[in-house]
């Protein structure tokens, strides 16, 4: 039987096939028999399931964020499709990559690699394109990059959500440049856009959904993101004016202490870099949660911005 | 005698001409004695006085932000020119401009003004585009938003600023929505940078310095910008929800409660417009501040940003 | 069949007739069917009902804050009334007024618009009795204001709501001025008081239950009020003097940037009714919160407050 | 040679008498000489005095806060009365009661007193008027309230003020109470008002100006009327529930945990005391602060409340 | 029968007796069928148990809080034991004490009350010893202290833990002293430390649960305790200037005003009884929380300390 | 002539030497003329001097921070010695060390050295005994941890603080341990304790004065100190658990975001040292302050604790 994606589910279609288990509960009934609720996802997006037989047996040989293989089939219920299961198991030797069980970009990360490439490129600053040159050699960690997500929650939280990022606020802090001619270092902005949140492929980790790492959760993806640089630095042999500027872009660029960067923006160009992270941060946000937003223009309320955000003026 | 402007005083000058007062003190030596310290300004900057001959009596004829006659001449003390007085009278009828007692903009407004005519002149939506027309039309307003500061202190603070500030947040806007695409409505973000400020030809008032007006201090410009948005609308017929949306955006710029906007941006296109305002007036402050950093890099404390701050990397 | 209020339903009543629906669910059971829960109203009171024949296929037909017309019978579920229905429907042509299905008042509008009036006659200033009478006389206005609510959920949060804060707001405001004699402008005091909500007639609209209206949650009942303020000014012809203190008054009532006034209060008269709105907010909200303290005279935890609150001291 | 006050000085007078010092400083010329600058004062206000003789080894002998015996006379200087001494001294033996030197209320204690007892008498309940009696008879308690300050700077800070202070909160809660009808306990509101601030006696003390005492500073004047009481109650032998609000009402009465009280309002009775509480104290601090403002109708920046206030409306 | 204890309960036991109900709910099956889900404890933990027949009528009989005889018996569900019971009434008459329901504390009350009187027997100033002997005399306050809970939920929960938590700041207050000798008053730090939460033994009653008394929330333990030492202080004699230094150091132990001191500390000695407090508390709370954390080390949302612990690093 | 101290200045004595110049001012009397006034340091405290001669030409000659070399003679001025000088210049070569020129620590570091490196000795995880020897073999490092301050103000801001406040902690974290046996990581709190502020020996330079490097303005001593530590983890080669562990300790021991701790502690230990630094930092700045303190007990108003403190109880 092909595999189906659940984009693609059709009702009354059966399946015997592997899902990413993000939620899973074993609620009672009140003769106090137990039945398996559940959230299953691929690449494509998620579906609710259910399962009465031997439910407390069969949740034994699972939890969540495993990789499990199910069989059931899927019905219509109040307008929206879920899946009613017979059986389902932990997936041992799945042999799909754990790409195909998680959200994915909606741009294509080779065609945004090159972009970042070139903007690099424009940089003149001999103190820095040494630099740059062993990072985009370091091809593990240009994979890193390409694969990592910028959140586990939120926004670009999904593989390839950190090229996303990175790019655009390298974008952003460009045309800020643009602006202000020569009061501001163009070439120090661009290449803090690219460092700012490099820390991230050691903060985060992918696999059957995006988790924080030890590391991650004790130290932090501003000193994570200080060891690379500090390595890379090392390696290109950068000047230590050139080196204290760069680092201090990176760990100022959260913006506020209580953001959690340990020094605030001292320089034009750390400022600029915090800004530009912050907007596009913001922007990619409020754009995901206005998708959702009801036919009267308005989202629930958000507590991420503690506030409803309302669809804005119509294109004419 | 021909007038001197303070930027080219020469010491051992002797000068009969009006300046600007900014500060007046009366301290007093220990035979209880009165003298008469003075901070006089032209547009081109300001320089320290003294006066000895009968302070006491002198010093009744004028008050802080009179125009005043002098006489006396330029001497060096301590490295730095000042004027010893032998006379000081209130100007009653100076027939100069009041702009040549204020500091002026380093660029040129008549320029500016095309660019942002340009500027406005992408607009594409109708709903818009007759609201535009009624305020460029309106030859009292655009002289006001020529001529004014666009602060008592701090950033922009003199005839020209609130132009040159506009005209910089409309283009921050321009590139910001350049970079998000069919997700931003550029057109509002355009015009809501246009509005943002306009409340401030009513709030600030020229006049032998940069002041408060009662109702700038007891309505705001927000306020006031309403007001004016909202006649300007009237005249123009602009529909309904379209009027919604601008008075939303210019109401909600100071982007939260705490800063003076009685709503945070709602939309996207506000929230654009908040951040462009914030990162225009932060880096223009800056930059300004950064021009008086020690010869080690750093300046003074900065209350504004409750920091020190520090000249960024050298262009190679 | 006779309609029946909530507040007077009777175990083992059958019932055909319409209710306001104020919430709506439909959990699902073992065996994956459907039932509805719903809480229904009318101005008494609400009540909980159930649903079990082809809910899936009956909670199509409305939503929440449809009039529905429903058929079932009260039975006493642990101690308390709930609804068995077999039948929902949503009521298409309900002949019965909104205000049938919402909270009431509990005092007497028509008197207490009697009380607002004679209170505004003791006004002695010029200046303020013209657009006194202006307001009085547009109908439109004062019939909104004596239906209005004050709030969506809170105090005063039903129609009529808004006249009795009003109320009481101008009399605080009065005792207060009788306090402190020829230190306060008394005419502004009552003045400011009577205007300062005024803008809650366009930023809520009461139709089966009460809404933020959109330009209520984009621009607020200050800058609201503040519109109808200045077109009655503008009737009026009332002085620029006296228009910017009232519309300072009505600016500042919130009394803190954080809480949305854009200026906070800079004179004696709009300190004064800033706080006696807030005394009345919080004297009513805390007085409806009691009335359900426990036995043991304390209340549930109140996040409004940040406390539990106790019943006071008896009356002896 | 008879006594002046200091609001009945004449250019040229001369005079040999007592004043209290409020300040003293001994600046130094260039030629490494001290001279004295000092504030004198009485109870009709202050005036600036300067002495050049001796002026080291005169201001050997007295400190800030002492009274002192001087020489001089008055003399014009700079539209301003100002002494020019020659002679100062610690007044060891002054026959003057303190009172002489300390700003004085501008309203009669006696006749205040009265209304206070007045108000007083209307308490019904039996639970509070052997308290109230208790304290009343207590002559030494009530010489120090109708002596006491209510603050060592800023409102009500001379003696008298702490009666003034909480004679008016009393009205206030009396009044409030008048208009929310059943729903306070208006017993439990003016005793409540009465007490809020008794501690101030042993807070404060008055000589030669108003200090903090040690138990002031430590232990503060919310715990210290409750001792104060403490001791009344158990010699009215109030019942334990009556005791407990009232100490309730007393220990909230600040509202806030950060502005000092150990417990927030929980009744609406502590609540309404610490409101009218809250606005005396405010109205009162902004009708003494608007008393110096300027020409054009605003104040100096106020720190107390973080703004410029204005002058508001005039009365018509 | 013989009375079983949660800490034994056998899979397929059979039970009469009596637990404390903590938590008691009725929800409600498809058919509008009550049934009954309970958290019984006794002081070995709690279990959770389900009753089906006539469950809305034997709910009638009992609330939380209340001793329940039991019958039914312990079943195995999703690897956890719980009770499914025939019947529950409330125990009216049951002979056991009430520390039988409790949570009790680990640690040796009497071993800690010996340490505890042997550390205040090394205060060695005479104005203090007396009010030690006093305090130690008096039984009540004693049992009191050696029963009582530290808090009604977070650390030190449960009775005797208010003497554990007195006893650990005594010793950490003793070995602070000891690190900056002459420095500190040891005898005002080790009996500051044995004072500052005696006021808990009247903020807090133990009878099936702990809970808050009213004069526990309205005034608060710092009031309470304050009372009373003022009662021991009158008694032992204690001279003025050290019944204000401990006074202060009660009052002040919080450490902030937000925290509920009415005054922050101000003495060295104030300043380390309340670190030493603070230290306790928070070391105490991370260890419970630490004994639950998952096995990747990481505890769940702690909302107390606001994040996610960490097991630290283990010993060698 | 023989270099004096300030500490023994004497009255007429004269003086040709050398002094740290701490502040110098050019004011100017009545007639024009700059004189010089100056605060002169050694390290036993500080003196201030005056000089008229020619002051203008003299003082270009050097700046604050300067050596000078002065000639002059001490006078009494209001009961404290002053310099009256006649001739100050710029200290081209002087012969002295820096520290003769800064305030001292007034204990042994070589004792304390010792008594740190015992403490580390009792370390008995071999994860950390090989780290413990990389650094304490790091001769440049112990050097400046001995001679390095730990502020530039405030407390231990002088050479040997850095050792004076590192040692204590250490000890703190030890009794602390002891106090609660096995809970607690005894190893990792006192390495963490010994690690805490080692970043401060690059964060801080001294030479003439203490300064801020700009390394340490930009990147911080928690920055830098994991930098340190990371170079000496590598050499001993310490496992990546205990490396994780270790730079998280000193990462958090700021305790809070907003100052300054990129990540809260998390583990225990963290929680134990970021307490114990807190403590000591506290405690040395009260002590400190408290010397200074006036005859009634209290000091001047402490914007560092914003408060006034008080000495406490009297050691009987």
């Amino acid at each position: 039987m092909e595999r189906q994606y659940v984009i693609d589910l059709k009702e009354g279609a059966r399946l015997k096939q592997v899902f990413l288990c993000k939620h899973k509960n074993l609620p009672v009934d009140r003769n106090g028999r137990p039945y398996l609720t559940l959230t299953l996802a691929d690449r494509t997006g998620s579906v609710d399931a259910l399962l009465w037989e031997e439910a407390e047996r069969q949740a034994r040989g699972f939890t969540e964020s495993d990789l499990v293989h199910v069989a059931g089939k899927a019905v219509l219920f109040q307008g929206r499709l879920q899946l009613h299961l017979t059986e389902i198991r932990k997936a041992e030797d799945c042999p799909l990559p754990a790409t195909e069980f998680l959200a994915a970009s909606r741009v294509d990360p080779g065609q945004e690699l090159d972009e970042l490439v070139t903007l690099l490129g424009t940089v003149e600053d001999p103190a820095l394109t040494d630099l740059i040159r062993v990072l985009l050699d370091d091809a593990e960690l240009m994979e890193a990059l390409r694969q990592g997500p910028a959140a586990r929650t939120i926004h670009h939280a999904y593989p390839g959500g950190l090229l996303e990022h990175t790019l655009s606020v390298m974008r952003l802090a460009d045309v800020i440049c643009a602006n202000y001619g020569q009061v501001l270092n163009r070439d120090y902005c661009v290449v803090g856009a690219f460092l700012h949140d490099l820390g991230k492929v050691r903060e985060l980790a992918v696999s059957q959904g995006i988790h924080y790492t030890d590391e991650g959760r004790l130290l932090g993806h501003l000193t994570l993101g200080l060891q690379l640089l500090d390595r890379a630095m090392a390696e290109a042999g950068t000047a230590d004016d050139a080196a204290m500027h760069l680092r201090h872009i990176l760990l100022a660029h959260h913006g506020k202490l209580e953001h959690g960067s340990p020094k605030r923006p001292k320089t034009l160009e750390a400022f600029v870099v915090h800004r530009a992270d912050e907007l596009d941060s913001a922007l990619t946000s409020m754009k995901e949660i206005l998708e959702q937003s009801s036919a009267n223009g308005w989202t629930a309320y958000q507590a991420l911005f503690d506030r409803y955000l309302f669809r804005g003026p119509k294109k004419s």
